[in-house]
């Protein structure tokens, strides 16, 4: 079974970078990538949290958070 | 031909993980990895700089840098 990989981001500049390239980097055959946009998904912003998320763009590797450069603090987006 | 992925760390606990998780999802078909300890090979130090990585652990992925959490400053390693 392939391991989770979620990349949360809110549509900045710095997030569509990071998206394009790490995001898109991820070999698809050891994980199944979602993309999430937590300023369209605000019910997701929780959950993020919960994974250790404090700021946007970050991925989520079989639940441990990487923060990517940075954007926007997770709390501008709740 | 495959794009460049090179990984910068320096042994720390978050280069560690970001090293396990973050540089081992990569493609390597799309991407050729290479992982380099910049406080054994100081003389890269300024390669680095170059791409703009201001802190390890960090990624660039064809000449654009992403730093990955904060393990220690760059000019730590000088």
């Amino acid at each position: 079974m392939s391991k989770t990989a979620i990349f949360y981001h809110a549509g900045c500049p710095v997030c569509v970078a990071a998206e394009d390239a790490v995001a898109a980097a991820i070999d698809r055959v050891k994980y199944k990538v979602e993309v999430v946009h937590l300023g369209e998904h605000k019910t997701r912003v929780a959950e993020a949290e919960a994974s250790g998320v404090k700021s946007v763009p970050a991925l989520v590797l079989d639940g441990v958070p990487f923060h990517i450069n940075f954007g926007a603090p997770l709390d501008a987006l709740k």
